[in-house]
């Protein structure tokens, strides 16, 4: 058995991974792995035909790729399964995994989902067992230019987390070695995190804030910043967070909100997911942004009221955005 | 003598007005007084030329005016000193009352403060002295649709309330009642309220929040009233409205939020103040409607964080809406 799902696995076994989702993420993390030699499978759905044809393209500041061909397909039945079934869906497309995934997975295998927010490796458990999960949350920023084409502007760090029922933290596994691995090799900066949910809360911090405000406010995060009142509400907001962790039982760091103030304070003037989604009329992840947290920590007992107001006028402006 | 900053006043005195901003409102009230007698001297700015040559036209199903020939003035230099100074300006003007009331009030003269929101008796008084203010909180729906053309869609009732400094409940005096009977002679409903700072209030219960999201949730009131969760958000405001008003002394009625709600939700679809400005690229009245009541509560030492996040959003929002 070299299964992920027991700790009975062998380096020298190669993996094989299906990118679920060959958008921004999926394209450009999947490229990265299968010009590292990993055995890499795309799933993809509008750009199927072109990239079948004419492979992925990755233009990047650090390090840009040219796959000529790649394993595309446009439907899970023609996919071999594979060990790693890794999930770059956005989020509002998570209703279709419980298609998307039993049919692409080895009997051990196991899921990395790498999305924004929070609830997508319950929904996941769900499907495949909560054994068989795993967190990782992307620190870059990318873009889908045109059909197989992506353009990588910075950024890359994946940190990545193991999963259980409950979310009980569970250390260093070594599964999570194991694909940290394969992501470094193929030139991918790792962390290992040993507690998903802490780790998840901390991105939300920033991402909950600056998402959210950026959409409400029409504006990149150095606009959020240079206003002194729309700065001091992001703040209010990340400090939300922060109360919203708290009772979900992770605590998080004294500094964080002022390390991320300062850090977002210094980073070049940038267009959230949130926003970029919310111009092209794409559906808005808010229930994985701001609405599952919201909603852990209304059930713990702790009412954060700007978040609350931030998700009320995010579905609103959502479903308008939907209609148009 | 028979000023209005006396009591020794006459009935049978004629009083003049003079119209500061004759847009909607001004336009409406000052053509009703014309119409019933009274002398009225309207100061103009873009529509000047065409009032001054055709005079003021009101469309309405209750009671349309044709005024071929109306006093009509650019400059208020030119304007004869009237016993009512009508300040009908939207809020965002009042940088220009110092200018514009003291050449045209009357040495016992009075200003009547035609105006949304909170604070515009305070500026004024600045100008003429507190004893010679009054408020008035037209309850009306009615646009602009031309020069010297208004509107009357419908309502129009009046509540006139009479200042003094520090918000001082005055009762019913003598004055009100005399401007009152003008205003009911020329087919306007009058109320009368006793505590001009409680009736603004009450009113600043819908104004807030419905003027407030109509802007930021691009949206009409009625659905605003559709969806549950932007309904909620517009009662949890209203009801920080009401804390606000308590920290400010002045307890509303306990019913207010339920009976403005159900009121609204019988009023047909309408498009707010705020959103007609927004959408004109108008400047929006935030500092009287939402910033000024705000920190009257901030300084009573009551926090409203709905409302300050509502302040922050639309004065961001009116900001970028002005520079385009």
């Amino acid at each position: 058995m070299t299964g992920l799902t027991t700790t009975a696995w062998d380096r020298r076994d190669q993996l094989s991974y299906a990118i679920v989702g060959t958008g921004a993420l999926g394209g450009f993390y999947g490229s990265r792995l299968q010009a590292s030699g990993c055995e890499v499978h795309f799933l993809l759905h509008r750009d199927y035909e072109h990239v079948r044809v004419h492979g992925l393209q990755i233009e990047s500041p650090i390090h840009s790729l040219q796959l000529p061909q790649v394993n595309a397909y446009a439907n899970v039945a023609d996919m071999p399964a594979c060990d790693v079934v890794v999930v770059a869906l956005k989020t509002t497309q998570n209703h279709l995994l419980p298609d998307l995934i039993p049919p692409i997975i080895k009997p051990n295998g196991i899921v990395l989902v790498l999305q924004n927010g929070l609830g997508g490796e319950d929904q996941v458990a769900a499907i495949v067992g909560s054994d068989r999960v795993m967190g990782g949350l992307c620190f870059i920023s990318a873009n889908k230019i045109g059909l197989g084409r992506i353009r990588h502007i910075d950024y890359g760090t994946v940190k990545l987390a193991d999963y259980a029922s409950g979310y009980i933290p569970q250390g260093i596994t070594p599964r999570m070695i194991r694909i940290g691995a394969d992501f470094e090799q193929a030139g991918i900066p790792i962390v290992l995190a040993p507690d998903l949910l802490q780790t998840r809360w901390e991105k939300l911090v920033w991402n909950i804030p600056f998402n959210g405000l950026s959409v409400v406010l029409n504006a990149t995060t150095d606009q959020i910043m240079q206003d002194p009142l729309t700065r001091q509400l992001a703040q209010h907001v990340m400090e939300e967070v922060v109360a919203g962790a708290a009772a979900c039982g992770r605590i998080l760091s004294e500094t964080i909100v002022a390390d991320m103030l300062a850090r977002t304070e210094k980073m070049a003037p940038y267009r959230t997911s949130m926003k970029v989604d919310y111009e092209c009329c794409r559906p808005l992840e808010v229930e994985a942004i701001v609405g599952y947290p919201l909603h852990q920590a209304q059930q713990a007992g702790t009412h954060l009221l700007r978040i609350e107001m931030l998700y009320t006028v995010l579905t609103a402006l959502d479903r308008q955005n939907r209609a148009t």
